[in-house]
């Protein structure tokens, strides 16, 4: 007989006969009945088996009460006593993998620490589901509203010879390794695989912006990594970036699609993810549905960094960084913008040049620069955004004066000297975002193995 | 005035005026008027634009004829020389950038070879240009097809802590590298940020199994590493590969779901990049298109590898490589039964255990797995599938006996341990259908910057 999947076991099915898959998540045994809760993966709610003592003794049933043990069922469908729920009458039943007793995930509560221990285990609770569900459609809503709107997806590659000798912030990627054999330097490159040194990508927009130089509107989507020892619940050492790059395009454009697109793939979560939108509302962070639909219906607030900087002033507030024309804005900064003053996501626009990075687009003030962060409530910033420049000396002068090796541009200043356009792109996180509409706090509980200082399993 | 992309300048705005932008592809000078092949990336073909010499001075034409030059252009809409071609007669002209003199495309034709020197402009080129429209609808459709199908998308690891002291295929990703003042390799490791050996993902395959152990159909999608020294024009040391993996499904499930996915792919492309294939088939492969359409139309072929070794040994051929039961198959024994034997697709079954990876099931003869591979005209192997070992002990007897290190492969033999299931799963190089697809002969012509020993521009 042909598995049907549980999430196609509807009330349409009542009275027929089925056989179903899956894992049995609870169960509970009482005098002439027991019951599983049986899921296959293919919805977040679970499904009732129910197991009538007169048809399998117990010997038969007790390994396929066992949590974690994987059924082949066959049975008649039923009405359930929640409206609109079915659940299955088993006629038939083969235990297909079983359960040993030390079974970490038992009926209790775990904590978020634990679960982390067991990376290869927590995706078969409740939550770990939810978010693998969420994080697996937001990532397909991403893709098809760019593909929607025309934007070619670009790989970058994962592997630069550039920024690899910067701070100590960029993974060197190696085949020598510990080698004492090896006595200098020159040596530990000519030994090495590309024959010079290598290391992860932090961004792949330099490369992006080559690819929308011909194809107008690209968008990267893939890994990315920091070497970073800030040891933080919002910092991983690798993480998923998604980096458009548009030609024929200004600041104002630019944050006119990141809009866009920002209450496009949260709208696609609402319509397609209802169920564990509303698990997390209910678990993990009230008013998240509420906080979502906000997202999609309000405007956006646009304000000036320096009126940021004044608002902040003004605020009453005892910050523990200060606020000051010319500083970056820290966590608690956006915090009180977002949270508290606008009470929605907001664009700061205009930020002081010398905090930002050289290939953004400087303003005619001569002290400012065409970037913008998207920041939002309850995360903070989760979009970076600018206008790139597009003038070869400007981009020389900031190149050199910021002391950078002019050798490992020479690329990326071609795109000035040849056919140079007005453009821009931004950076969302994925997992930052993932945080925002699930209600994580730690971004370690976005990612499947997650990566951080001193962690790898 | 709005821009309209030159994709929407169609013969139903002969009559209007628009404004368009884009680079100079080619340019040719009359006495009376200038003609420019203008494209933006929203298509393949460029759009005519002329230049009434009444209207435009030579001081002012002359860079906008430059080749690479960015354009800004305001014109009337008119009906071209070819049926349903339209071209633009400028009524006005802005240079958004000059393309200096030195532009490395100028009107000849370069070798594949020299274009590879300059990846940052080589898509500029009409080859390049369909390279990479085709790579971003061939990943769109991978993405279209799984979501379609009730798959999660799942980012596996990239950073990875096992496997990282095997042969000297995998990256080693560290923060040390060459630092001499490091002596031991437990100094070495102390001071790395893991603080432990660390490699790049050769295969997400075994994390992906874990999350198919809970969401029942999953895929990843990503880039995937080899620090191959084997310099062929069909390996590449960064490439990205598709790896679904599926719960309760067995080796022939699987061959059906891959059969679907190629040939739904494929068939997507044909419907979505005509224009790219014409190019293809016109420069690169004859008959590319007739050879796609068959994919898509034909039974693939199966042959159980046995079979397979006995159509070779009477085949008459004088092969390079011995041909012999036990031994694995050669580019060129695979070549034979594609392009002469099998002339379509084939799926060689059950290979030798010995010549195959540790987690493929083990058949009932004791000496061959549930293992495929699915061989294609022109270029070989592009799809590696198997039913993975779901039995604990004969999985933990193969990890042994091959001195692999136990350590590492905990978390993967506890799925066999908590409701073990038969699953399957293959992995799709994504370059490999690339060159398949457009007729590149050279995986480096499919990858944007692509990474091979002693190359990291």
């Amino acid at each position: 007989m042909q598995r049907v999947e549980l999430k196609d076991i509807t009330s349409g099915l009542v009275g027929t006969t089925v056989t179903v898959c899956g894992w049995v998540r609870t169960s509970r045994d009482s005098k002439n009945v027991a019951f599983v809760e049986l899921n296959d993966g293919s919805e977040l709610n679970h499904t009732q088996i129910v197991f009538d003592k007169a048809a399998f003794d117990d010997k038969t049933l007790s390994p396929l009460l066992a949590l974690g043990a994987a059924l082949k069922v066959t049975g008649t469908v039923e009405r359930g006593m929640k409206e609109e729920s079915v659940e299955i009458r088993a006629t038939a039943a083969e235990l297909l993998g079983a359960s040993d007793p030390s079974y970490p995930l038992q009926k209790k509560r775990h904590t978020m620490e634990y679960l982390r221990t067991i990376p290869h285990l927590r995706v078969r609770t409740n939550t770990f589901n939810a978010v693998f569900r969420v994080r697996s459609e937001l990532s397909y809503a991403i893709h098809e509203y760019f593909h929607k709107n025309g934007y070619y997806y670009v790989h970058s590659p994962i592997i630069t010879g550039s920024d690899c000798e910067g701070a100590g912030e960029v993974f060197k990627v190696t085949t020598v390794g510990f080698d004492p054999s090896v006595k200098t330097e020159a040596d530990y490159n000519a030994k090495d695989f590309f024959g010079r040194p290598a290391g992860l990508t932090v961004s792949g927009q330099l490369e992006g912006e080559t690819m929308a130089m011909a194809l107008g509107k690209i968008y990267t989507f893939g890994p990315t990594f920091r070497a970073e020892n800030s040891n933080t619940p919002r910092h991983a050492a690798e993480f998923w970036q998604v980096e458009p790059e548009v030609a024929f395009c200004d600041i104002n454009d630019i944050i006119e699609i990141a809009t866009d697109m920002i209450k496009n793939i949260i709208g696609h979560l609402l319509a397609e993810c209802r169920a564990e939108l509303e698990f997390f509302d209910a678990r993990f962070e009230k008013g998240l549905i509420d906080k979502l639909r906000n997202v999609v219906e309000s405007e956006f607030a646009r304000v000036d960094y320096a009126d940021a900087i004044e608002i902040l002033k003004k605020s009453g507030k005892q910050f523990v960084y200060p606020v000051e024309w010319g500083l970056d804005l820290q966590t608690e900064h956006e915090r009180y913008l977002t949270d508290e003053y606008f009470k929605r996501p907001v664009f700061v626009v205009n930020y002081p040049k010398k905090i930002k990075s050289f290939y953004m687009k400087q303003n005619p003030d001569g002290k400012t620069v065409a970037a913008t962060d998207l920041l939002v409530p309850g995360v903070g910033e989760i979009i970076g955004c600018s206008e790139r420049e597009n003038d070869y000396d400007k981009l020389l002068a900031e190149i050199q004066s910021r002391g950078m090796k002019l050798s490992d541009y020479e690329g990326y200043l071609d795109l000035r000297k040849y056919g140079s356009v007005p453009h821009s792109g931004f950076g969302l996180g994925l997992e930052r975002i993932l945080m925002y509409v699930t209600g994580m706090s730690n971004i370690r509980d976005t990612i499947e193995y997650p990566r951080t200082k001193d962690e790898l399993r």
